[in-house]
Parts: structure tokens; C-alpha cells; sequence
């Protein structure tokens, strides 16, 4: 343990081992402690001389100090987070820590090393849905009111971008999820491809894609990525893909 | 030479090599062949038994059917993108290339493989400034009219989107990025912070994150990823970050 400890905010991916970048695998291989929810330091392999800390679901933000007040006392940390930290993840909660926490929190060796976001290895696996511009929104309402869901829905429909949904719907909030479809129905033609990308680069990943016009409610959960293409996706044999060009 | 070829379309991430992924990296050592452009094409190292293919910019369709006529020939042909293949990039112009070619290509081997898209690497090295909903647009006007461009850029400061800009300016077109700027000031506040991330994650990386009231349209070139925060995001430290909640 030396004087300084340091603090990295790490991306592991969507689950596939291999698309876990090396210098995410280098900083665990360097880490003294790792933290995070439990499912993901659960893919952390346990070695002698590292501590491995679980938390549980929705307590990021007591999660983030606890790591910034290891890194504190000397610690180099991991937080680990699914995907990319920065996409509806780790790294806004341990900034916001931060800015909230005492001043030499600021001072602390923090970085933040990117991953394949879970839209990212959809998409690769659907063809190229988010070939032209496009939005990523997070359909839960745990943290904003549930009007701005369905407006940002709306919006970005209006304007043409191809979406990406993550936490879709979830055993708390089932019905939620067939108002953001009444919401697309409304601004796209019913021939619109959605896919549903359920466990994404893991064993038991199942893609499916559909006319918005035959989408259900419960083709999605929290294990979900929902990707919506515009008026211009189209399918090219077994592939998906938006084209890059808008005439 | 095996007698059925394949085609995979790998993201190379945007520059530093600890940012490739292992299966990207294996899928290289496997081929045949690397198409590309120029500079992508490059940073693949030469060896014996590989056949390098470069091409210049904005030849993305002629690129796409060399590579799958080359799959066709029974090839293991790797197409090389920077960033992610999925973002405005090589994945979407071949899933183009095959649904306009022969009807052969549909049944080819053809795999995407995801990678970490500039705008990833750039919020990591911010901090989290895509911690909330955010869009992925393109700013060029080549492949779309440029009024779609503002439209979209406005549509998404009016729903309260964090944005990432593609593209931003270039010597072609010098005076579009400011009027990308005029609405962002119309619709933002003007202490809303936006990054300019220069040549993420190269020896010349250069990030500057300033209010919207003070950029200038000369910060952004064709190496630049511009971000540009919501009415909440705000400084911890050295860091910038929007929040994850909205109240």
C-alpha cells in the first residue's frame, strides 16, 4: 500500500471476457481493492492481496465514497461498473461524490477508462441500427420525472434520431415501458425496425427485431437493450442498419 | 485461403492501443486481408501471409464492396474503423454495400465487431459529461442537408440531451461549427459548459472545457470531439460531469 492511493473508474463491458479492453485488465491486475455492485466484481477473479467490495443495487452514491475514502488511505481502487462507467453508470456518481465530499477528494489520483457500452455491442450484434445520429436515454424514472422520459422519447423521434433505451422496464415499473411505444407510435411509421437485445455478447443473448406496429411491452426487461431505427432503417439480409445518408 | 471467406468490420478504438479489444486484436491476427482507410489501415503492423488494402476518405461504398468481393474470393478480410464501426463509420456502408450487391454477400460470414467510440474515450478523460441522456450527432453536411444538422442540434438542447458532436468543422466547410453555436447559445444558458477534445487518447490529446459564452467555433477540427453539457453539469475539481438525477 503506498502513500497515494489512486482511484479508476473502469468499464468492463457488456459481459463478453473479450471485449474487456487491456488497460481495464491492467488496472485490475494493479488494483489493491475493487469495488462495485455485486454482479460485476462477481466477474472480478479473486487473487491474494485484493479486496473485493460488493454493494448493492441503488446505493451508488454511498458506493463512490466508500472507494474515494479508500483511495484516501493509500488504496489504489477499482470501481467497476458494466459497460462504459460513463453511460448511466459509476463515474457521474463518484464525481458527485466528489464535488460533494471533503476538498482532497479533489486531489486524488482519479481516472475514468471507457468500455463497450451495452448500445454499442447491440448495435454490432443487430448490423449498424445507430449508423446515422442518434440519442441514448434511460427509460427509468428513478431519477427524473417520468414526463421528461416520454419527452425526450418524443423529441428525438420528431427529429430523426435512431434511440437507444437502456433499463427499458423492470419488475417495478412494467407498464411504463408500453407508454414510451404509445409515444413512438405516434410520431413513426408502424414499419419501423425495433430491436430488442436481451443479454447482450452473453450466453444467453436473444435479439430479436420487429415492425414497431407488432412491438410488445413485454419483449423488453432490465436485462434489455432497446434500440429504435428511424423512418430509414432497413434491413439488408440478416443484418439491420441505418444508412448513413439523408437526402 | 479456405474455400468460404469472411468479412469482420472491427473498431480500433480511437488511438491508444490499450484501448483495443482482445477479440479485435484476434480477429487481425486471424486475416488476410485489412481494408481500410489510410490511417486506420496503418496502425495495423505488417507481417507475413496479411495483405494490407488502404483507401482514401470518402470511398466508404467502393471500400465496403472490395472487402466483401474479397470475402467472396474466400478471403478473411477485416475492415478497420476508428472508434466503434457502428458510429459514422465503416459498419453501416457495408450492410449498404451487401443489400444493393449480389445476393451472395447476404449469406456471407460477416461479423461486427464493437470498439470505443471517440466520444467515450473523450467524456472518460473529462470526467462523466454524458452521465444523463445524451445524443451522438454528425456535423457534416455531406451525407445530409445541413438545416437537418441544426435542426437536431436544437431539438436536443430544447429536450435537455447532453450532445456529442462528430466531425465538427473541417477546411471544406470552416463557418458551419459557428452557426452550430449560435443555436446551442439560443436555446442554452451561457454558463453551459462544452468540451473540445482534441485527438483523444494520442500523444496529443489536448482537452479544454469551457462556458458556452466563450467558445469559439476555432476550437473544434476534423480530430475534434466537441461536448456539450446540460443546463446541470458542472465542475468537481478538474473534472466535469452531469448528474445522473434530475429533479
Amino acid at each position: 500500500m503506498s502513500a497515494t492511493g489512486s482511484l479508476v473508474i473502469a468499464g468492463l463491458g457488456p459481459g463478453r471476457a473479450a471485449l474487456i479492453t487491456p488497460e481495464v485488465t491492467d488496472a485490475v491486475a494493479r488494483a489493491t481493492d475493487v469495488v462495485g455492485y455485486i454482479p460485476y466484481v462477481r466477474r472480478i477473479a479473486p487473487r491474494d492481496g485484493l479486496v473485493l467490495h460488493e454493494s448493492d443495487n441503488r446505493v451508488e452514491l454511498e458506493r463512490a465514497q466508500h472507494a474515494l475514502s479508500l483511495a484516501q488511505d493509500g488504496r489504489h481502487v477499482v470501481v467497476v461498473s458494466s459497460g462504459d462507467p460513463g453511460v448511466f453508470a459509476m463515474a457521474a456518481a463518484v464525481f458527485e461524490a466528489v464535488e460533494h465530499g471533503p476538498d482532497m477528494w479533489q486531489d486524488l489520483d482519479i481516472r475514468v477508462l471507457p468500455g463497450i457500452t451495452a448500445m454499442l455491442a447491440a448495435a454490432a450484434a443487430i448490423g449498424a441500427p445507430l449508423g446515422h445520429d442518434f440519442c441514448a436515454i434511460n427509460l427509468s424514472d428513478n431519477l427524473k420525472p417520468w414526463e421528461v422520459v416520454t419527452n425526450r422519447v418524443r423529441a428525438a423521434a420528431q427529429a430523426g434520431f435512431a434511440m437507444a433505451f437502456y433499463n427499458p422496464r423492470s419488475k417495478s415499473r412494467p407498464h411504463q415501458f408500453g407508454e414510451v411505444l404509445a409515444v413512438l407510435r405516434d410520431e413513426l411509421p408502424g414499419s419501423t425496425l425495433i430491436s430488442f437485445a436481451k443479454s447482450v455478447s452473453k450466453p444467453d443473448e436473444d435479439i430479436a427485431t420487429l415492425p414497431l406496429a407488432e412491438a410488445r411491452d413485454d419483449l423488453a426487461d432490465m436485462r434489455t437493450v432497446v434500440i429504435v431505427g428511424t423512418a430509414e432503417t432497413r434491413r439488408a439480409g440478416r443484418f439491420v442498419y441505418t444508412p448513413r445518408s439523408l437526402s
